[in-house]
């Protein structure tokens, strides 16, 4: 078992990376010196999966537990799941000291986190990513929301959990779609942070396919470490930690326009940094050898790297929404070299157009 | 004009206290280098009054301006409120350097501070609190929060504004009701902090009930220095913090059980201080002289000291499920004199129902 420690004052927590240590995690809160209440908050398939596992775990620790069930998939990331999860944590009787668990994926960690940051003003929060892009992307960095209509995670806060647990062994019941989609953020790492792990990805890409043991456990952590590094220089995002969003500006944009039902967060994100990467080359500042390198390991580990049929004027509008946005502009990640990014929010529209219709084929 | 630094690192903000202040709002976001969008958040009854001024105001110091209504009372402090704020918030399309105005009392300030906090994950937030109560308490110390049916303020977060801006004159169009209850929590200050503060306000009933000018800018300045003095020493309400509290325990539970409609929330903390005190009394902390001394004051505001037909079990239940619970104590701010509390969470379950069957008369 591995373990990292995100720097954040006296908001530092710890995250553990390891081979079936779920069964650990009763002993994990105990050692936290948290109240005597938990609700644990999963969907249907992980509770059926790994809800007992957990569950038992934390009651034999001492703890009083409650499971809170949501539906599975991003469109219950909204206002009307959340109003549900407060309404059981009242049942639940939480109060200040108690602890909410997210059992799940970036969907149930992000609402769990949500409803964690803000019942009763705050209450502990833990997470159990299920999924490669919770355990690699939104179990660290306390960014925690819900989504509007109008925009993916434009309701959220910045809460940081207690503890995080990433367990390899969950990874073996993932879907292959989500899995791969888990790896356009692994890729990201590489591309905004280090070439030595992008190289590496490139190497390895049947044992990471394979879920080999001693493969993910370095990747996992790796991809902690780049993002607890980034997390702990700049919590709350006011500069460096937006370029954990290469690839998002366009991947959210495509999630949005589609009603969040045809692609999952990382194929957004994969076709997103192929479009990060024309627009960087297409104003100069990445050669076209590093937007090939990108694009072809984005298609080796199966993920898209276009679509088809939407409307481009669509996607500009969605653009227009993303937080993102500051008076106006649309800021992009852009890479200068695979591990080097640095922040433009002065791209003509013109550009990002023309980007956009390639895409489309 | 008298102004006040709220100590708190990087949050640290002010708050200005005058007379026929709300023209110069526009100047003073200007001062704080914010993005180009404002939106006010009021009542109708509020914007009827001063929308136009402060409008203007903001307007004519270069902001793009959007007003949004909410409906006046405790009971559109709600999430149903908050889902259409945040609506309001997508149509005026604001982004992460827009900020959101409070105009009105701790209604609007609690609710419009709950949006600015996780509106994008946190937006500038100003308030122009328009009530006693707001100017004295909610718009200082960076509690946001919308009810829910099961409990006042459980939804909610800390997030500081950047300014507040408390005029004296608005307080002329205040209801004579709400005025009184905003000094409950005046009254308050003075038992928490400052036995001179309270001798002041026995000594000068009339000029503050006529609101004197030179009289008010004392009294609501005093208040904020308090405030702002034990929220710098403990923002997240950790320790001493709570004893801002005082009264509220047995008020909230009150204001609870009658669905927040026959008590405005000064009326609850004002028969909260005064079980408060008998509390205090009957456990041997508090003197008899003191006690009556609260009552008294209490009673010369026009406040009430008692209720009536209330079931106790119900209060009790209520208590239960009061955030200040920790692993099923209730916790309570007792004076030992007057300018002096303490935090007590070992009360008997008789002696709280033996006092509230007293104060039901």
């Amino acid at each position: 078992m591995e373990q990292l420690r995100v720097d954040l004052g006296e908001r530092s927590y710890d995250i553990k990376v390891g081979y079936d240590i779920l069964s650990k995690v009763g002993e994990y809160l105990k050692e936290l010196n948290l109240g005597s209440k938990v609700l644990i908050i999963t969907n249907e398939l992980v509770d059926s999966l790994y809800g007992r596992e957990v569950e038992q775990a934390v009651e034999e620790a001492g703890f009083e537990v409650n499971i809170a069930k949501i539906g599975d998939g991003e469109k219950y990331k909204s206002l009307d799941t959340a109003r549900e999860l407060y309404d059981q944590a009242v049942e639940a009787n939480l109060d200040r000291s108690s602890t909410i668990v997210a059992l799940g994926g970036g969907v149930v960690g992000d609402i769990a986190g949500f409803i964690a940051s803000t019942y009763m003003r705050g209450v502990n929060f833990v997470q159990i990513p299920t999924t490669v892009l919770s355990q690699v992307d939104s179990s660290v960095g306390g960014k925690v929301a819900v989504n509007h209509p109008q925009g993916k995670n434009l309701i959220g806060a910045f809460y940081q959990p207690k503890l995080v647990v990433a367990d390899i062994k969950v990874l073996k019941t993932l879907e292959e779609r989500q899995l791969k989609a888990g790896l356009a953020e692994v890729i990201k790492y590489g591309v905004i942070w280090d070439e030595e792990f992008f190289n590496f990805l490139a190497n390895n890409r049947n044992k990471i396919l394979g879920l080999d043991t001693n493969t993910m456990e370095y990747l996992l952590k790796r991809c902690c470490e780049i993002k607890a590094e980034v997390v702990a220089r700049d919590e709350r995002e006011l500069g460096l930690r937006a370029i954990l969003n290469y690839g998002h500006t366009i991947g959210h944009a495509l999630e949005a326009v589609t009603d969040y039902q045809r692609f999952v967060h990382g194929e957004g994100v994969a076709i997103g940094m192929v479009a990060a990467a024309k627009l960087a080359n297409k104003i100069g500042i990445l050669n076209g050898t590093d937007v090939e390198k990108q694009e072809e390991l984005i298609k080796e580990f199966g993920l898209p790297v276009s679509f088809e049929g939407l409307n481009i004027e669509s996607i500009m509008k969605a653009l227009a929404k993303d937080k993102k946005v500051k008076d106006g502009m649309v800021r992009f990640i852009l890479a200068e070299e695979i591990g080097q990014v640095v922040i433009k929010s002065d791209l003509p529209h013109n550009i990002i157009r023309e980007v956009l219709e390639e895409l489309r084929g």
